[in-house]
């Protein structure tokens, strides 16, 4: 068997070759220096413990039988000092308790002197090493895995924070749910995909005391969508529903000032939305639709349908044109208004399938939010695709 | 030695003895039983592979001289299958030469019969499992470690995306740079501590060709604190700098204005900010601060110094007054704004210190834009506490 201690340009391994009977040692370190070891050499314990602490070595062959500190007592020392440094004891042939203790103590092996085979000798000594080198490399690399690990775990926890910290400005952005208007009630529900969402929802009770309500779905999600949110919030609270001299409220004259300001803001993001008046008054319920899919389900004497009308979405050019529509209601209806993040949670199938299910879905549920939100397992959606939105609006029982 | 196995409640470790003298085979498999292993035995290669694929037992005891298939021969095929299983070789005592091969190929330990210590066979037995799972652990521990970092990362690149995302969006909100009006020159640089900024600036020729500027600092940073960015920059360039009737552009205006509808927005954000207007007609300069810290730096015939001025912070309570100032120009000026930020880039000191500092800088730039970002090293901040913006105006040379 040749050394190939030299073949690489690492420092050569370093031995301790503890023994009192000089000849067996010497002739022991020569064989090894002869074989590419550097080799340090001590004939007594109290040595060997000096010598262990200053030179360090990469393995240790320590006798068992010595005067003053037996070799027993000395592997218990220096694997207090260093339990990743292999020992191999040498013992004489007829103490093969104190073998057993020295393994028990931690030795990685044992040879009985004299040494038969120098051979095997020195593939115990290459099998200490590789052990000892294979446990510090795992070590090592345990190390850098759990090093790495808390480095992500802080990068991602920096983020998180932050998300989150714009998932409370988000949310305070939104209105109260549920909320009872002098004749509606309404309640909705955002799911964000991530942290921050694209799916926004408001509604409010005018000085007429008609309630305005829209649901919209930002482009993409996330925090570029959840952006948009905040300006779509403010513009659709400010802008006015009414031209001039107009007495009803038009959605289609709020959509179009909206998609002008979204189209001057530059936001590279296009939003799709349902703006809708109720009018307990007139008992009405007017619309206007830029590009949000899918439609509102309205409950009617009894009867679940798709409202329907479809104009372009916000944000793309300036000029888009909306149109209202007009339904007149009775005392008892209930809209339910979904963002397409919902489809993703149905059965799987095409959108003609799907729409089919939900609708079957909101008249199952009677257009109860809790009920659809239970059937949707709202509660247990976790890294849902896109961002979830849904808003019940219903007329409140006069009982 | 009192073996342990039967202490917990793990099942034994099944061992496979493979040795054609059945007298010793089966001495062996009883006192190994009798010690708590479960045994298999085989009295041949081809049946101790067949058993080894079949058991899978936790180590092998291995005779090297076996007809047919010999020992090493055995070893070197179960390696094969499985190199985490240690094998421990039997071996007669003249033969030497197959143990020392047997170790080569990954045999973990050797024992000559007959055997006389069987302590030390079963203390051998226990190491090689021990050190088996051992490796296991290692093994499933990095593993653990490499999918939790994985895990981490995909994580982190999630939000990363997200956030790298908005930062696109915030950036597309932000002036061109540097941008040259009729009369000055801008130019701004926004380093977000994380991705999205609370730091923000514009400017905008007006149709009078006046230069309207100004530089902001919404409380906290990150996504909350962009979020507001967003509202701002697009409020900001709709509000009106003048009350009917008014024929100069006040700032106060525009900044009392401004704070009411970010009170209204009911964002839990405050902003400071500072305003400023130039006139060319008139060669002045008005504006008014609402809050904002540091100062900008006028550079006025020569010489710097910091302008003067500080109303309340916007979108704390309504109706917050603000006051214009005016500053009389020459043809030659240049005006530097900073975010609070820029001060975690100066050498440690108090708030007046700093001061000192930064219009020293300033001086020493000759207000030029790209000195002081070079003298700030802005290129290479990193992971900077807060964000930071700059914002530099100078009047066009007119050679």
């Amino acid at each position: 068997m040749n050394s190939s201690n030299q073949a690489s340009n690492l420092p050569l391994p370093k031995l301790l070759v503890i023994d009192d009977e000089t000849e067996f040692r010497v002739s022991v370190c020569d064989y090894l220096q002869n074989n590419d070891y550097r080799v340090v050499q001590a004939n007594n314990g109290e040595e060997a413990i000096e010598l262990f602490k200053k030179e360090k070595p990469n393995l240790v062959l320590c006798d068992l039988r010595m005067p003053s500190i037996d070799g027993l007592n000395v592997i218990e020392k220096l694997s207090l000092f260093s339990d990743m440094t292999p020992i191999i004891a040498l013992s004489g042939e007829n103490d093969m308790d104190d073998v057993m203790k020295a393994l028990l103590l931690g030795a990685a092996d044992y040879f009985i002197k004299p040494i038969k085979d120098f051979e095997l000798l020195e593939y115990s000594i290459k099998r200490g090493l590789r052990e000892a080198k294979l446990q510090e490399e795992n070590q090592r690399k345990s190390m850098q895995l759990e090093l790495g690990n808390a480095k992500l775990r802080q990068s991602l926890d920096l983020l998180r924070v932050d998300q989150q910290a714009g998932r409370v400005v988000q949310t305070s952005l939104l209105p109260q749910s549920p909320f009872s208007s002098i004749n509606y009630n309404c309640q909705h529900k955002i799911i964000p995909s991530l942290y921050l969402s694209g799916d926004f929802t408001d509604y409010w009770q005018t000085d007429d005391n008609e309630l305005v309500f829209y649901i919209a779905d930002v482009s993409g999600h996330g925090a570029s969508s959840a952006f948009v949110t905040v300006l779509l919030k403010y513009l659709a609270r400010q802008l006015s529903l009414k031209k001039e001299g107009d007495s009803e409220s038009s959605p289609a004259v709020l959509l179009s000032q909206l998609n002008n300001e979204l189209v001057k803001s530059d936001l590279p993001k296009h939003v799709t939305l349902f703006l809708g008046v109720l009018s307990a008054d007139r008992q009405q319920l007017t619309y206007s639709v830029a590009g949000h899919y899918p439609m509102p389900v309205l409950r009617l004497k009894g009867k679940y349908q798709y409202l329907t009308g479809r104009d372009f979405p916000l944000g793309i050019r300036t000029g888009t044109e909306f149109s209202d529509i007009k339904i007149a209601l009775d005392q008892d209806f209930s809209l339910n208004l979904f963002s397409d993040g919902v489809l993703d949670l149905l059965p799987k199938g095409n959108m003609t399938a799907k729409e089919t299910f939900l609708l079957a879905l909101v008249e199952r549920c009677e257009g109860d939010f809790n009920a659809i939100a239970n059937v949707l397992c709202l509660d247990s959606v976790k890294d849902a695709p896109d961002d979830i939105a849904l808003l019940t609006i219903n007329s409140r029982k006069t009982n």
